[in-house]
This record gives structure tokens, C-alpha cells and sequence, in this order.
């Protein structure tokens, strides 16, 4: 989104008279329905939207319901692969896609700090409309407040997100089972490195762009070919490591990963060197770990590769329950601990 | 919820240990889900929050689904009457009741700034949980994000809801005629001069406590019996005025009200005089407005009075579009028009 168009030229609020979100664009007057019914109303259509009532009221849709929630903090907002338009919705649509839900409807609450230029909320307005139609979900109710100057941080996003799980599909770590296989979908730390390259002005020999994509068209073509998928996880805030200790920890078993078998790319490797970080604990925002029975593993790489996640591949496996939640092996077969990230890594990464 | 409770002493996570929320509480390690663990899931005990997963899955309502969302941004987080724990829950459930809706499930998503207390933070919590157990409906679904010291400012909540609009029930802008009444469902102006007292330090001869309130249960009541119920909207942000004006230019009539009949308590007039407030601006939570068929009005004035809105009545009607959206008629007879406010007067107010 941060290339090609021009957004100053094209923002439905006057940039020239409104360069800056105020606080009237937050306190319920005719600032505020300017900005809602000029900008947002512009590029998130749903009719739902359209009545201008407290919320939307839509037709159930067949199967159980899905319902998640993210707020976005990301800093910086605009970076390689993406901005924080872009991920508060597809962090969402993912976050549903691992309960085995087909995404169909978001709500936006945006949190704005006074002086947030114009033209870059018309950015990541009409990046989340992008993203929204590129995922065929609607944007069907929001809502938009501003915080002072220097209470705030530009811009924060909070995205929840119905979906509809079909019949007779359960998902979670409680199916998780001794003898499943873990597979990944591609690639890990991309997002993360991407994100702190900007931040550190780190210039990267290779530069690596964020990982940032849907991921719910994968979990239905495996959930529509009728794969068992036992439990998804996708691998945001601590990374692949947080991600199987939660598994690991909710299901009460001991999930082992082969060191040599998890894909990451060189460039990431080398900045993680550089900036003295982990790879398994670095975010990603489109990668996810799916746990599943051993006769289904080629199955679902064949399907993940047709849907192009070429570097999917098996990463380990599932025990009972032993000496910790999860373990690697190393290329010379030796075990170690991989323990859950005690504080934080990489703050404001999602 | 802000006296009477030892905080310090039954806060789940050890104050003497963490006295504040730092930035590793989001950071997806072992701190973050000790928070989540302990506190959250201590208080919110949903059944679908107890899976762990990236979302709740639940059986869908009989009817259609409301969906709407609320950030909170309140300054100050505690104040006469409430707090932002309980704003955030009844915020949005009364979204969901002027729907048509029945409340069932909340997400929330906490944006922490570091350096908030750990005490303040349990109090919120708590809060939360009571006006969640209060007003019958779950939260099930969340997620905690911590921004560096100076980049927010405390605490900001976000709460998405899903409700169930019973089959028949069509409630929005779009029903509203010439002709229908305009009710209100008690006095106004209590929620935001009960802030600004706060944050101005005003010395009120008679304290002003804010109006939140839960309003499901009136909104239910008209329903169940069966009221021909056109339109609801509950008068936060912009106050009494604002909430006319939209539903006003939703429906393309004129809304006429007349002032004495609008209930507005001495001590809320004083202080609006003090501040150069317009109380028909002034934000509630507590109050909203109903429009429907004169040949309902009696019958919806003794359901909300028999509901304990001891002050609800009738404050003007419906024309078919003439000078302005909104007119009101002073005791002498005289119009003027009631204009959408153009700025903003209490900002931060929810």
C-alpha cells in the first residue's frame, strides 16, 4: 500500500484543511460523522454499515460460530510487506482460520492520537479494505476515538472477527494425540526481522520483507479435502517456540521439532546473528504450525504446496508427555529445551 | 468497584513481585500468559476461553446476530459511578440492545502502557467480570497488548460484542415516520459532568455520579411485550443532541422536542452553567432514546418505569423533514434548531 497511489490526492477528507486528525475527529460531532461517512463509509461497504446504527445485524451463518480479537500496536505502522492496516486484518482472519473458521465478518476500532497525519489514516484505511476484499470478509461495524497528544501512538487498531466453523469439525489443542505429526507452512521470521531491520536501521545485505498474509484459504483447502486437522496455530507474538509450548501445554504432551527441518532463510538467520535474537521466537504473520495424524501428512503438504506454501514441510512430532513441553533435536541428535520466551523479544511487533 | 475490596491483597499476580505492567506482559512469553492465566482467565472462566486457542467457538443464537465494537478511552479510569472495566462491558452491551439484541458474548482487548499499576489493572478486571456477570453476558475471547511508557496512556479498552435479534424484531433509522414519538429513558447529562467534575477538580454542592448503567433489560422488556418498537439509540458521545441528529438524518425527518419536558437534574444544570456546557451535548451511558408509534407510548412509559426508569417520558416527535434535522421548542414557544455539534465538548468522555 505504501507505493503507486497517491493518497493525498485521493483522501475523501480535504488533507489541505484537515491535515492532522483533531479531537473533534473523536468527540461525536459532525468531525466525526465527516470522517466516518467521507472516509471510512468510502471503502468499508457492507450494508450493514450502511444503516448508521449502533451495530450490524446479519444472518446467521450454517455451522458454529468463531469470535476472536487482536488489538494492533505495531511500530513502525508502514513497513516491507505490509502496514498495520493490512495485518489488523489478516491478524484477525488467521486468528479464525486456526479455530477451523471460514472468516466473514470484522468490526475496526481505531484508536487515533491527535496530530496522526491524514493522508496516512486514508493509507491504512484503504489497506484494510484491500486486505478485506482480497479475504472476501466484510467490515461491518466500527468505531473511532482520539487520545491526545503524546497519549497515544499514531494509530492502534482493534479488529474481532466472526467466522463459521463447519459441522463437524473440532479443532484444538485438546485432539492434540502422542503420535501426531507437526507440520509448518513455510518459512519463519520474516515479519519479526522485517519489523526491527526498520527499526534498528539496519541495512540488510538481502532485504527481508514481512511474511504478512491470509492464511484461510490454506486451512479450508485442507479442512475441504477432509483432512483430521487436530489442532492449527499461527505463529505471532514469541514465534514458532510460543506457539507449540501453547499447543504442547494445552494438550499435556511433549511436541519434538528436528532443528534441520525448519525452514528459514539465510538473510534471516544472518540479521538474527546480528541482532543477537532467536528464530524460534521471532514473530511471524503468516506462518502457522498444524498438528495432524502421521497418514495425513502427505496429503496435507501436497495440499499446502498447491495452494502455494512451497516450503510447508514436517517439522516434528507429538509425544506423551516427558521431561518438557517442547523439545529439538539437532543436526548432531542432541536434545535441548525449548522453553517458552520468559519476557519479551521483540515488543510491538503485531 | 473502587472501594470496600482489597485489591492489592487478591490480586492474582503478585504486586510486591510486579508492582506494574511491563512491556514482556505483551510480549507473547511466559509473563504475558502468567497474566492471561492468572488474572484473566481467573475472572472471565467462559468455557471457550478455557480451550486457549486463538478464539472462542460457540453454538450459534436462534434469530440473527448483532455485531458492534466500542474502544475506551476514558480519563479517568475511575470516577463517580464506575470505572473502565464496567463502561467497556455495559458500553457495548447496550450497542447490542439498541439492536433488537440480546447480549451473549464480549471480546476484550486491553492495551496496556508500561508502568500501569498491577492493582489497577485487577480493579478493571474485576469490574469487567462483575458487569459481565450483571448483565448476563460472557466474555470469551481476548488478547493484551502493552505499549512503551508515554505511547498510551494507562489503559485503553476495546469490547466487540454478538448478540441475538429475535425473528420479527426490526429496529434502526430506516423504520422511523412521521408521526412516532421520541421517549427518553431517563435524565441526562450525568456521565460526563460527573468526568469533567473529576478532572476539573470541581467542588459540586451536590456530588453528580455518572449514569452507566446496563439497558438490556429495558430494551428486552419493550420487546418481549410485544412493542412496535421503530428505533433505540443510546445517547454516549454528543450527548442527547447528537443521538437525535443521527437518527434524524438517518430517517430524513425532522425530530421536534420540547425542552421542559427533557429531565435534567439542578445539580447537572449548575454545573453545566459553571462549565459553559450545553447539557443536551453532554455524554451519557446510561440513557437512550426509543422511537415509536403514538399508540405505544403509554404502554412503553409503565414497561420502562416498572423497569426502575423512574424518570423515562415522552420528550417530543417526529415530523415529516422540514428546516432542520432536529428542533426543539422552548417553554415561550419559540424554535430553534438543534444542531449536530460541530467540535467535540468533552473529549475522552468514553
Amino acid at each position: 500500500m505504501s507505493t503507486g497511489k497517491d493518497f493525498t490526492a485521493s483522501c475523501p477528507i480535504p488533507i489541505a484543511e484537515y491535515p492532522e486528525v483533531t479531537m473533534a475527529h473523536g468527540g461525536g460531532g459532525t468531525l466525526m460523522h465527516d470522517l466516518i461517512n467521507r472516509m471510512m463509509l468510502s471503502v468499508f461497504t457492507a450494508p450493514g454499515l450502511l444503516t448508521r446504527h449502533d451495530g450490524a445485524v446479519l444472518d446467521p451463518p450454517e455451522g458454529r460460530l468463531a469470535f476472536t480479537t487482536d488489538s494492533h500496536v505495531i511500530t513502525p505502522i508502514f513497513f516491507p510487506g505490509g502496514d498495520i492496516g493490512a495485518l489488523s486484518v489478516y491478524g484477525t482472519i488467521n486468528d479464525l482460520a486456526m479455530c477451523g473458521a471460514k472468516p466473514l465478518w470484522l468490526s475496526a476500532g481505531f484508536i487515533l492520537e491527535e496530530g496522526f497525519p491524514m493522508e496516512d489514516l486514508w493509507r491504512v484505511v484503504s489497506s484494510m479494505a484491500d486486505a478485506a476484499s482480497i479475504a472476501s470478509v466484510s467490515i461491518v461495524t466500527g468505531d473511532t476515538k482520539v487520545v491526545d497528544r503524546g497519549k497515544g501512538d499514531g494509530i492502534y487498531i482493534n479488529t474481532a472477527g466472526i467466522g463459521a466453523v463447519p459441522d463437524g469439525v473440532d479443532i484444538g489443542p485438546h485432539r492434540i494425540l502422542p503420535g501426531d505429526v507437526v507440520i509448518i507452512s513455510g518459512d519463519i521470521g520474516r515479519h519479526g526481522i522485517s519489523i526491527m531491520a526498520v527499526r534498528e536501521g539496519m541495512d540488510l545485505h538481502i532485504p527481508v520483507e514481512s511474511d504478512l498474509a491470509p492464511l484461510h484459504h490454506l486451512s479450508a483447502a485442507l479442512l475441504d479435502e477432509g483432512l483430521d486437522v487436530h489442532c492449527m496455530r499461527d505463529l505471532t507474538r514469541g514465534g514458532l517456540a510460543s506457539g507449540l509450548n501453547e499447543m504442547a501445554a494445552a494438550s499435556d504432551s511433549t511436541i519434538c521439532i528436528v532443528e534441520d527441518l525448519i525452514p528459514i532463510r539465510e538473510e534471516v538467520l544472518g540479521a538474527c546473528e546480528i541482532l543477537g535474537f532467536d528464530p524460534l521466537y521471532v514473530a511471524n504473520e503468516g506462518r502457522f504450525a498444524l498438528v495432524l495424524p502421521e497418514d495425513q501428512v502427505e496429503r496435507a503438504l501436497a495440499i499446502l504446496r498447491e495452494q502455494g506454501s512451497a516450503q510447508a514441510c514436517r517439522i516434528g512430532s507429538v509425544r506423551p508427555l516427558n521431561s518438557a513441553p517442547v523439545i529439538m533435536r539437532s543436526a548432531i541428535g542432541s536434545e535441548r529445551i525449548v522453553d517458552m520466551l520468559s519476557g519479551e523479544q521483540l515488543p510491538r511487533i503485531c
